[in-house]
């Protein structure tokens, strides 16, 4: 293990926790950031930190990056410090954000174009998870790239999906869970709000539906924050406003109608309307609570 | 176990069970039901056969109904020869079917009126656990009623859930709950279905799903029926689509806005549109795939 310098672009919480993770498992690990602070977190903790994308990619067999959209991804590899500058031919560059479909898929044909190997990986589960090499992860693209970068995502990622070879499929399949996330979460925060309006006790409706045919994983997850008044932001509301917005992009370029996920997405865009976009996005229940006076625990 | 003389009205595929379990533990079991050929099978398993409710709740120590919604529930309780003209006053009358709030809330005040107990006692799991005395209930009711009927519903039912005193609060439990299950699996069904529209595996997509954020007991338990193109009904379509709108009526009479709910229950309604009522409800996502041209598994 560690054998490959391995490059983390972008160490947010996810990244910071990727990169601890192939430290402790003796990897050589490069880093870059815009933020000051993350770079000396990430150097404390025996990172190399690099100024430019550029300058990182030339040491690295294997760059993950794990910025916030495509914009910032469209800077990280494609700009004129980006990583496909200097990456070498038998290097494999890693897209790990939650990015559209569309832009995954033209990545790697610009990419290809120029010789280069991608995958396209979006990674799940939290930075905890990230921090101990147990997240998941939903990789697509060629299988030799898959080979090639096999024993580095073995060691950060230890829930591995392979979706398929056509790259932009990692980020459908994460689309389309991220979803069934939103709508499952903002569904159980209406059934809790009027839980609370027909005046059942919130902690014995919590029981009954996580041990019946009501129970899901976000309401498992998210409810005993609502149940304990704690918003504390752990995954923040416009988090998933995004990914249900890249969702519905990506459903109506294919004619597909999506109503149940458009209209979980509003319970999103009301909880930033009302001020708690930067909230944890258990908080999608008081957008049903607020305008209806119902008190939460 | 089995002291108590136990009547059964409403021998359907959650009825049976219910019966011939009871007749399992040694309760001498009475039941009603309009179908000769239920009651030919009630009887060959040991069960007395009533002509009508009065005649059984004469016999009965509790007496449970089974049946399918509010209309049939006045008529066996309260009708001419309904459950409520013969029921002991030291007798326990537990309503099991998934009713309005409104209407169990009345029928309690009724039935005291009369000096009569009842519960508010509605039951989740499949015939199968029926059968095998596993299946769950939501309880409610005064404690009394609740003590001289324990230990009938411990045998009829391992997962039991106390709701509180307040009969109707087992019925506002039960659809808050079936709300959830109804929203989860059309959300499943319409996010099974674009995976398809954008070239994924279903396979895959199911087991990326139940093992990530997007997980739900709907999903997890309705999907494999779906990639097995299997929609021999067990839970038919129309039976969510009645709980969805009663829930939907308990909200707006609570001037409670359920968007989620509303919406999703659309899908009910347009799989029974199209032809799709009596099949399995995992169906719903032919309401998907038929107007888009999307071939199912």
């Amino acid at each position: 293990m560690g054998t490959v310098a391995v490059g983390v672009v972008g160490i947010g919480a996810m990244g910071m926790g990727i990169a601890r993770n192939l430290l402790a498992r003796g990897y050589a690990v490069h880093v870059r950031d815009i933020r000051a602070e993350a770079e000396a977190e990430a150097r404390a903790a025996g990172a190399v930190v690099h100024p430019s994308p550029v300058s990182l990619a030339r040491e690295c067999g294997v760059v993950m990056t794990v910025v916030v959209n495509d914009a910032q991804t469209e800077e990280v590899v494609f700009g004129a410090d980006g990583v496909a500058e200097t990456l070498a031919r038998d290097a494999v560059l890693v897209l790990n954000s939650t990015l559209s479909p569309a832009f995954v898929a033209a990545a790697a044909e610009r990419l290809t174009a120029r010789g280069l190997a991608m995958l396209d990986a979006p990674i799940s589960g939290g930075p905890a998870r990230a921090r101990d090499g147990t997240m998941s992860m939903m990789i697509a693209g060629p299988a030799a790239a898959r080979d090639r970068a096999g024993a580095v995502l073995a060691d950060a990622a230890a829930k591995r999906f392979v979706i398929g070879e056509r790259p932009g499929d990692g980020a459908r399949m994460k689309l389309v869970n991220n979803m069934l996330a939103g709508v499952n979460l903002a569904a159980g925060c209406e059934a809790m709000a009027l839980a609370l309006r027909l005046g059942l006790d919130p902690q014995i409706a919590h029981d009954v539906i996580n041990a019946s045919s009501g129970g899901s994983w976000m309401f498992a997850d998210r409810m005993p924050r609502v149940l304990a008044g704690d918003y504390a932001t752990k995954a923040a509301v416009h988090i998933l406003a995004k990914d249900l917005g890249l969702l519905l992009e990506t459903a109506a370029e294919n004619d597909f109608p999506a109503p149940i996920a458009a209209v979980a997405r509003q319970a999103y865009l009301a909880t930033m309307a009302l001020g708690h976009g930067d909230e944890d996005d258990s908080a999608v229940i008081k957008s049903y609570a607020q305008p209806a006076g119902i008190a939460l625990p």
